[in-house]
């Protein structure tokens, strides 16, 4: 950590924040400017709120130099991390396609959509049955139904699956069905959401929150690898931006960035980002360009029919080419699919 | 609700969404211009996800005429709500000033904050005993126990008392110390949460996401109010943009805009908008003087001991003067304190 | 035009509204439904401030039909535009890089990145003369010694040269020298620039500014063919967002809105949306299996020597590598390089 | 500056940074943590585009302590300063208002509105002759002919004139009639027109642009500064969020953070941050309580007839009323009126 101290600090001052610091456990170097003197602060202290500082006399500002989390940082676990699905690896060479409707509302749909993202590649069947929604008057899912429904699918078809969950009460429940769980956008910072999945020890699909940094994003991880379950993979899926011609501003830039700083896996949710399916194509095959582990794509058998978000799912067969265009591109970055 | 058909539509285009609106329970009116036609769609089904019309061939978008709340709205009851918190009225004439610590933490620092808040003109005690905070490492509150400090500084100074609620779970503990309960910025979305508030009784005060929309904030109220609940108070509490000199950014002019479209009160939490205590007293009498009826500012008898937003926390002294420059203020609206 | 009344509204303020439109040259059409009256005015008026209607007692809101901006729209011209940079096509199947230094500064750093470039397949050699910069203390630009040395280098490689213009007396001088000149971010407002560069028929690399809409810059781009020249090619740059871990935030999904919307070309550039090298090859790969038609990189014989952006330039045999992995993408995406 | 060394970074990488900081003129202090290494350099370099360290192997990040601007910044010069515009002191203890319509169009309506805002308290005419309008087929100023009706109205009314320049070469036309000139946000990062304006020596009233940082709004004040032209007056006008139910954010934070970091004096413009009327008042008056030193609002005779942003300008006597009632939130903030 650094102090910088305001150009007409005193002496007075600057000893001052050396007592605090000292008090506060770190050792202190303080290196004096012609117009500045600043105060490097050694210790990792992670616990310490060390705002505190920044009301001091004389202090301009406060400068963090180790990241805040920690078993989510590349430097904590420098090699790759990859996430076993109920045997499906997500993390490794594969890029692994999640895949399905929005939310399970319709049988007959739900069945024939299953079948066909299986027949097309995907490894993963999503699928809502909690389902957050702005408005009260929205579907919310069918819940307990709605997890039968997906386990049904995955007798038949042979995919893994993964369900969101909104509320801890219910996280016993959906780990009876789920091959993985899903952590919304709206609850990346629902703690006590995240430390008792953190507890479950089931695989975590960790949505990035609207306006979550990347940093937030990996706290939000670290509540969970806290708590004993490392087993978390990341989902970029758009941020707010002042643009509107799409939903939200998918942020392919994450991936990198994400890969820099992190050894956890993270795959990318092109549907909820931009809303409309006639975008989802070719940013799928951004996201593999740009180095994703996997995708996860919302596909309906009869967009026209569905109860929630079918402005954004793709037909089937469009799906199905677009699978097969994926794996020019996957193969094109050293991955297979 | 507007239709709108792309340039090149053609007349069976034109019919089929037609039909299709008539199938959702809508009466059709074409507008048939040089260039473009449009389609009045005349009936309030707010329970219709009409986006499926956006991906019918020949649409160009979609746009809705009624507002997707109901309840919160000016329109559903013109005259202002006022909600009574245990005897203090908030949406009246008054400016009531909640204030207090971020954290319920240290007794003796607690009790003396409570005194000098109270002596200075607050009329609601803050102080959080369960804390959502973005790093698993930091101070989570005293939970139990801080509820019955709070409980015990309403006894000794007569304030009334709001504190957060987080998790579903902890509804029912904390309605039976607080006065009014906060819903945080980070669950605004927490639907669950939100439900179970409505079903409460309890008054709220709902803090505006970080990054939420007016309309989703009053979308939020709605889910609320459409379980019986109507007390909710709204607070504005600073939006996240990409300014990186305060924490948020502030956005007073969120204040005639719900005035103008809902009915409910608003007040505003110059604190963590700002991130330090400097730029807490000129954006308090902002507030103020912008029409808020009320203020929840963070108070703390010894900041710089605080385990929880210290940089932000006001002195008792620092406050006395505030709320004395903000009477003249509230005057000059027409406002009392 | 479609024009929203309050509920509330009476027959006689719906009556004025119409009048007004009258007036204004619309033909009108009123829906009345139970709960809210809205009119549709027909009439393409791009010249009218229909704004004046949204101050009438009783309107709610007016809502535009029409894209403001008609001769870079999809509607005006359906097929593609290809771009003709001294023979170079844009727009067309080819995907076309566009590579060099931020800016030129020294002459023999300069001759060496514009061979390497032009060996590793790219097709213009960027470098900037004239240098926009956020500080008054940093590097300006050679000015006609850098436009100068662009020409010789275009001898030297048969390279076609790219390279930005401020100031609308510079159009001239710039214009003796380029192929094609670029608008910067923080110009792409910059309306005289605009119309004078539409006057003088040279190409035009338009860039996004960092926090316009991509209506805004279809506007901008309007203002230049507007005069004549409809030799546009779109570049999307990154734009301004909350998130630090990068400079801006890159926006693919950019390219298929525009690719719908309009019909010029669009090309992107990862180094200044991304700030820093590490994240350009990723980008770039993301950016060409999105759609675009072409690149623009930084790239820099001797990075640690550049005076401006030395640390977001690739080095030569990167960009090499990086080349021919853009060619398995290209062809996945059915383009060439 | 601080150069943080990433966790395993070599002696021989430490040495090799500090070979290079030396090289550009700095003075090194390592300080060595358990973890992590930090560089001090001591030197006041701010031509040195030190982006370069970051790239070298070894560094994790470059921090900055010196703030970029100087003659703009309170460490320069700790009191305020005060603008002389032709006799009315901007920054002093007088609360100045600057009034008037967004563009001088009609005659007529043009002297009303001028002799009303005289009338009302205002100091300073605004009125528009060079427009700058996103859409190349909206009105764009009577250029000229607009200059000499604003010196009509001074000299009728004794109010001084401000007016916006968007192109360097009419600056010596618009100093001849303006008491004060307008850089408008699109410009604010036009660098040529802050130079040559910084060489005029006409008072400058600098908006900020709608989508930059506080920091890189007082660099445009240091551009026009460091040519001589020391009379700034900063303007800010609301920032570009993902918030629409206001054309922007008005961020009045920037008032109490502007007031810290620079001696400079800020004034606020309500109408175009808000973009519609009814928000101007509550807004103004928040303004004036968190410390502007001034307001800039529009006012329109018959707003129903402007040619230019009509829905957000006051009527006179809703303008009037407003005066009287910000003179009594000037007075309970300790200024006048």
């Amino acid at each position: 950590m650094i102090i910088v101290m305001k150009n007409y600090a005193t002496q007075q001052q600057i000893k001052e924040v050396e007592n605090k610091l000292i008090e506060l456990g770190f050792k202190t170097h303080p290196i004096y400017g012609e117009i500045k003197t600043v105060i490097g602060a050694v210790g990792d202290k992670r616990l310490v709120d060390t705002r505190v500082l920044i009301d001091m006399t004389g202090v301009d500002s406060v400068i963090p130099i180790m990241k805040p989390y920690k078993l989510a940082s590349r430097e904590y676990k420098q090699e790759d991390s990859i996430v076993d699905v109920s045997g499906v690896e997500v993390g490794g060479k594969e890029v692994v396609v999640f895949a399905g409707p929005c939310a399970v509302e319709n049988r007959e749909y739900f069945f024939e959509t299953a079948k066909y993202v299986k027949n097309a590649g995907a490894k993963i069947l999503r699928g809502g049955a909690f389902k957050p929604r702005t408005s009260p008057y929205a579907f919310q899912g069918l819940q307990e139904d709605g997890l039968k429904m997906l386990a049904e699918a995955r007798e038949m078809t042979g995919l893994k699956i993964v369900t969101e969950v909104m509320d801890p009460r219910d996280i016993e429940l959906v780990s009876e069905y789920a091959d993985i769980i899903q952590i919304g956008a709206r609850n990346m910072q629902n703690f006590r959401l995240l430390q008792e999945i953190g507890a479950s020890m089931k695989p975590v699909l960790l949505k990035r929150g609207i306006s979550s940094t990347i940093e937030e994003w990996l706290m939000a991880a670290e509540y969970i690898m806290l708590e004993g379950n490392t087993d978390v993979i990341l989902c970029e899926r758009g941020i707010r931006t002042y643009e509107t011609s799409t939903r939200n501003t998918l942020d392919l830039s994450a991936i990198p960035v994400v890969k820099e700083v992190s050894h956890l896996p993270v795959i990318v949710d092109p549907s909820h980002a931009s809303g409309t399916w006639k975008y989802v194509s070719p940013m799928s095959k951004a996201a593999v360009a740009a180095g994703a582990d996997g995708l996860i794509i919302e596909v309906h058998a009869n967009p026209e029919k569905a109860l929630c978000d079918g402005p954004q799912s793709l037909k089937p067969d469009t799906f199905g080419q677009l699978m097969s265009e994926l794996q020019v591109i996957a193969g094109a970055v050293g991955r297979s699919m």
